[in-house]
């Protein structure tokens, strides 16, 4: 069996910490901000469980591959709008969430060798789902108050680089907790408009929104270079799979070709049950409840960062989302304390470099955060623990700068 | 938008009829064998309905993302026992269903240019799942009644051929209808072993058998170089999209990386449901009703084939599966016949071209009838209009020797 000879790209592949994370953070003693998992005590459980039983008793064809349900697309079209996304049922594209969209459009828009613009920091789904196309990534800086570095952008435009695609999370950033700012993203589509190249805007975190300063998505920008990427993994529950994308009606066919030659089809009974929810308009409601309770997770956390991290730490301050990005001083290593975290106190979080599409020190000191999946006693308690861990590192030798 | 560059692999993409055929489908005007569409009278909605909510009321996580379902893995050890397959549990991957195991497999075993080794007539979805890895088909031809021609494939072996892998339905082959015979499988897997290429094996068709002449899964027989791949879609309901592989586990993390770029997981309320109806040993009772509503339908399509064929028509008589191949007699045109049928009399079956590696007078003279999914009325109808169409064919312009 070991000679079974794989396909090339896997010879570059490090398997991926999150399934192994996965498996790790259902122990009953660890504290776990690593993952961007939604609370499970906050799923409509009752609600789906209703919408699923109503789907089977009224519709004969619930459990029998089907066409993407056009119901479900009207429906989105309407929740689009309160995004301030003006959209037609034909521009809809089902997925079963947003990691199948990066996945379905990378293999459409990016051959090997192709430029693709990230982040430094960057979704690691975004990078695994380009990995098999073989892209070169390329890479500008993000600000922890505006978000991706446009003029970076356009520098490297303008010096002729042509990006087979531009990925970004402008609202609620992954990993690095940030919504970009109102002019990047005008400056943004407008390069996208003139270079003629299109964006994938990750907006899985848009609906998950705090402050009332919301700023409109790229989509609602530009019609033509943005494609836009939703799910309801965020909002109802990621045990569904169930997503979408808002693209130009001339992507379609391409998208459903990829998309059949991947699974076929999105689940019809997860389809039809999540329409059955959205038609007894149950969701705005239920976002509206998820924002008050992330919004108070949020707070209780950063109030616990500013008393137990060190003085000379920064993080993001999230308007949008799931994550808190923070860098610890220069020198610091998070991946020896995670290390440590998890050994002395249970704790959990994923190191910047994960994330971090070149390895950098810059990236060696940072730790993406999650505050939406513990309570708000747990979040007390493993921001403390974890301010613990931080603080002994300082004057020890899994403080790098000791080590270099 | 019509400047958007795509990747290159997706300038030789004709669009798969296959989505259109669903929609059309839905007429109730229409009879169509076209599909592979289980009978949607015979899902167990209400135990299905049962397992979901009993699932949801009983586990915390079943709305969340999860690991793969590792009881899920045992029924599923348990259940290949009954295909005569051992396995453990390591060597079990989840899927959405056998097309995402082929498209994995695929991104795995395939780089640009790499010789894969397929059937003249082969599933179509295979053909889309390998076609953004760029490989090379070789194709060998398919007996009637011993299926996939091994000899062709020693030769092309000995003559130097080292394929990337070869895929075959040896139960009820897709489109063939054929099951492979007891010599052609020893020899496959002893040319595999022996050349050391694997083999992937679509045994989505195996669970439905209706013969006491049942033969043995090419995994039964070789362990390293056979990759199984099975489905709940055929067997219980594909609108829950899980299914599985049985492969070596060294290939195992491999599969998680590329899976998890593809959609993060397999619903975890799928996956926790189909265990739930598994464990209450609701399944192959559930499959045996299939076999026998199944032969029935296959026994009355052949009956009515019988009767309304032209007498040089040829078929295949399956014994697994949901497929009859007829090869019409030299010179007709079957997408010609089948623009008449649909025109003409309402009916819907699949052209051989739509599964020909290569487009040949062979392939243009075949159709593939599905016998799973009509009543026992819409086959006895179905096919004497089929019949008057194909016979009314033969003397006029549709028939293509009179084109020529």
């Amino acid at each position: 069996m070991s000679d079974m000879q794989l396909a090339a790209w896997t010879h570059n592949v490090v398997r991926s910490s999150i399934q192994d994370m996965l498996v790790m953070t259902a122990r009953p003693d660890i504290i776990s901000f690593a993952l961007g998992l939604p609370s499970p005590a906050l799923f409509p459980t009752s609600d789906i469980a209703e919408a699923l039983s109503t789907t089977l008793a009224t519709q004969a064809n619930a459990l029998q591959y089907g066409p993407p349900t056009s119901s479900l697309k009207r429906q989105i079209v309407d929740l689009m709008r309160h995004r301030g996304v003006r959209c037609r049922e034909e521009q809809i594209f089902l997925t079963t969430g947003a990691q199948q969209g990066m996945n379905l459009l990378a293999r459409l828009l990016v051959n090997p060798g192709d430029p693709v613009l990230v982040e430094h920091m960057t979704y690691s789904g975004f990078q695994q789902a380009v990995a098999p196309c073989a892209p070169r990534l390329v890479a500008v800086p993000t600000d922890l108050e505006t978000g991706m570095d446009v003029d970076a952008v356009e520098r490297m435009l303008q010096e002729g680089l042509c990006p087979a695609c531009c990925y970004t999370v402008p609202a609620g950033h992954n990993p690095c907790g940030v919504s970009m700012g109102m002019a990047q993203r005008a400056k943004l589509v407008a390069l996208a408009r003139k270079y003629q190249f299109p964006i994938i805007e990750d907006d899985v975190y848009g609906f998950l929104a705090y402050e009332n300063t919301d700023l409109p998505p790229l989509r609602s920008l530009e019609e033509d270079w943005v494609l836009y990427m939703g799910s309801f993994s965020k909002i109802l529950a990621p045990g569904l799979r169930v997503g979408w994308m808002v693209v130009p009606e001339s992507l379609i066919p391409y998208l459903a070709i990829t998309k059949e030659a991947s699974d076929i089809d999105t689940a019809t009974l997860a389809q039809r049950s999540v329409e059955t929810y959205l038609a007894q308009g149950k969701l705005l409601p239920h976002i509206a409840r998820l924002c008050d309770a992330y919004r108070e997770r949020r707070d209780a956390m950063l109030a616990v960062l500013h008393n137990h991290m060190p003085a000379d730490a920064r993080w993001s301050v999230p308007t949008n989302g799931m994550f808190i990005w923070v860098e610890l001083p220069a020198g610091y290593d998070t991946e020896l304390v995670l290390k440590r975290a998890i050994d002395q106190e249970g704790i959990f979080f994923l190191p910047g470099k994960a994330f971090a599409v070149v390895e950098s020190a810059d990236a060696r000191r940072c730790m993406r955060l999650n505050f939406s999946n513990c309570s708000l006693e747990q979040i007390t308690e493993g921001i403390v623990r974890l301010g613990r861990v931080v603080v002994d590192s300082k004057s020890e030798e899994i403080c790098s700068t000791r080590r270099i």
